[in-house]
């Protein structure tokens, strides 16, 4: 991408309404802008950050047996009426009357229409277990949205619904979801920690919260240190059987302020090992049984002919939400320093002057040869100075900087910058590309 | 994908209320599910062929210049007021209040947006030509929603919008756009011709309509049948020069019947060329000049330092409308005949019988060697009847079918039918194989 072609519309300074690091990186760097309060258009910078992360969790799920289909925004009050959800909702729901004086609903979650769905179909527990998940626009209609996509009102949301037999089969499929949540968030650079939580409007009596730590985190978190450094269990496991992996991580002490207490925190766990931090919710995850299906009588027959109500358990990710929390956790003076994995382009090719046609064909050859290596390349070919170029690609955060001018081409080299590190070396273009592709 | 663990509710009969094939088929097939009027959950096989149908105009989007972002659902009210359109869109448009009393609405197009975005960061000649487009769902509050996605309330839609410094360079990029939408919809099966058309509500004084013929189509249409026989025009193309491949298209006559003039037809067209047929709308453009970028003072600096209204046109695809499109366009007494490029998988393979240990090995080995070769791969490995199996396969339409059973087996040979002819060939298995990634 040419970004003299492109749209990206950086800010010398964030508005003073930004309140928090990655609400003012995400606006400086022309990644968001703010349409109403707590409603953002996605600039191109960020939509290809978002496609990224909502491509790691797709592929995360799918790998644990869930299967994606796509709801609706809008959904029926009626269907919230068979819960008894839609009265207790709250002001949070955003309530629409249609031209025919019709009552919908902004969907802020999808319990109630999954669990239409499946009751409509499936009839046998022979089809069972199943778990369907959609990436889907939601709305919440906060008090005082605030913090950028952190607290938005418009946000994009991975939910996922699980339907078992009965509640030793509902956590087999809550152990999957939670052990698919660990590797999700590994992908994305996050350290996600896992963490009993209170149900609220869910309902139910198993839950956890998953929870970035970082500074800038929206409540404090007590839990063993232990658990932070705990490994993702990656890919490769018997995901009928994880519940070993799942007690490892559940049986070390790890609270969210509502939850904790400070009595058991310091009797389960060494003094060197108790960590305070602050924490970003990034995934809630839930088991509560018959809550919807046995209203609205979601039900199978059992290998016995019996008709059962199914055990449910629902799994949400903030997609939206998680870029904030990827930037608080990942950035320093200069800008947005992203993990790979979620980065908007792989490298950034530098033109120092564009003026030099020399300089030019080995900007235009250096960005063939990253492409034909699959990777996402920019290239800078405005006519900016180079300071304001650096600039940019700092505040942008993309991986990696090759960076050619007239001078370095003289010599034969060009500069690679890693910018996690700052670390610069001047090698000829071939050596660079070699070290940006290992 | 193996079937036993998908979710594909296909039914035996379509709701009697499903009046068109494309609305009966994708109910029959499992693709989608009514959630309230004109407002669907796409199941998981409608869901993949609405994301193949996604891609495709994305891709051609991008090559043809434009730049992806996301704009929300949920816009402002008072940004409407700008344009003058609040008051005069009538009761096609949602609208909604949220819990502070801000009066809201469910974006049905994004003229007023998308121009609101431009102004706040485009401030001279050089950004341009600029195009942004996204893909997004919007929501038109029919008074009559029917023919299931065709026409829906809640629909996914790709709208462009491009700013260019006069009229002359806007035309060029309406160009673009105008030959992107010929190669969008002939790559996946379509033959859509364009015809001028009149600009409704969005404005302006230039506009066609893109109308794939289909005899359940819900206009008449009147053409020369020269154009509809005209090939895309590719993508290797100078594409700052358009103006003769448009002129090649827009000489010859083609109208919707609100546009259509029999005398002019007559005069314009051989006998033998006129051809009279119904249509279904699948995309529309229209250049409308300062109609937005003048009260909502869209002003770039031109090349002589003067502040200019810039020039803007508007471009939209109906995703989720095309795939009933491409159904009405292509099926037969049996179901879908999905062409190759939106197909929601290549190829499904059909195990005879799942008991026999010999089949299913071989079924596994077939599968897996198509998913080495990037095939995307159905497996039905469920121990349904081999009548109900090839009538499902048939109904989803996927483009191959690969049946593995004892008898075939014992013989050294699988059954490869094609899904649009009907022809069967048995061969040994690398055939096969050969033959559907020849």
């Amino acid at each position: 991408m040419r970004l003299s072609r492109y749209f990206l519309p950086t800010l010398k300074e964030a508005p003073s309404d930004a309140q928090i690091v990655s609400h003012q990186l995400m606006l400086r760097a022309g990644m968001i802008r703010q349409e109403a309060a707590g409603i953002y258009a996605w600039l191109p910078l960020g939509l290809r950050v978002l496609r990224k992360i909502e491509q790691i969790v797709r592929e995360e799920q799918v790998r644990a047996g869930a299967v994606e289909l796509l709801m609706p925004t809008l959904q029926l009050a009626d269907l919230w009426r068979e819960s008894g959800r839609y009265d207790a909702y709250g002001p949070e729901m955003l309530r629409i009357t249609d031209r025919h004086e019709r009552e919908l609903l902004y969907g802020p979650t999808n319990e109630e229409m999954v669990t239409d769905i499946f009751r409509a179909y499936v009839k046998s527990y022979k089809s069972l277990p199943l778990n369907l998940f959609h990436i889907q626009w939601k709305f919440r209609d906060e008090r005082r949205p605030r913090f950028g996509v952190m607290r938005g009102r418009e946000f994009l949301m991975k939910d996922a619904y699980s339907f078992d037999l009965d509640e030793a089969l509902a956590r087999k499929s809550y152990n999957r979801m939670f052990v698919a949540y660990l590797n999700t968030f590994a992908r994305m650079g996050l350290k996600a920690v896992p963490m009993r939580a209170d149900t609220g409007p869910i309902g139910g009596d198993l839950s956890h919260e998953f929870i970035v730590l970082a500074e800038t985190g929206e409540s404090a978190v007590f839990c063993d240190r232990k658990l932070v450094e705990m490994p993702a269990p990656g890919a490769d496991l018997d995901w009928d059987d994880l519940q070993a992996l799942v007690d490892a991580r559940t049986a070390m002490y790890a609270a969210t302020e509502e939850m904790h207490d400070a009595a058991t925190f310091e009797s389960q766990t060494p003094e060197a090992d108790r960590l305070s931090a602050r924490g970003i919710e990034v995934g809630h995850i839930f088991y509560f049984g018959e809550k919807y299906s046995a209203p609205m009588k979601a039900r199978v027959a059992g290998p016995d002919g019996q008709d059962v109500n199914v055990h449910m358990g629902s799994y949400g990710v903030g997609v939206s939400r998680l870029m904030g929390a990827i930037i608080e956790a990942s950035h320093d003076a200069g800008g947005i320093i992203w993990p790979d994995a979620v980065a908007p382009f792989d490298v950034v090719v530098i033109n120092l002057r564009v003026s030099d046609e020399a300089v030019s064909a080995a900007c235009d050859n250096a960005v063939a040869q990253l492409k034909a290596l699959g990777k996402d390349v920019l290239y800078d070919d405005t006519d900016e100075r180079p300071g304001g170029k650096f600039a940019t690609a700092d505040l942008i955060g993309v991986p990696w900087q090759l960076t050619i001018g007239p001078k370095g081409l003289a010599d034969g080299v060009v500069e690679l910058k890693r910018r996690a590190t700052g670390e610069k070396v001047s090698v000829p273009l071939a050596e660079a590309i070699e070290r940006l592709t290992a």
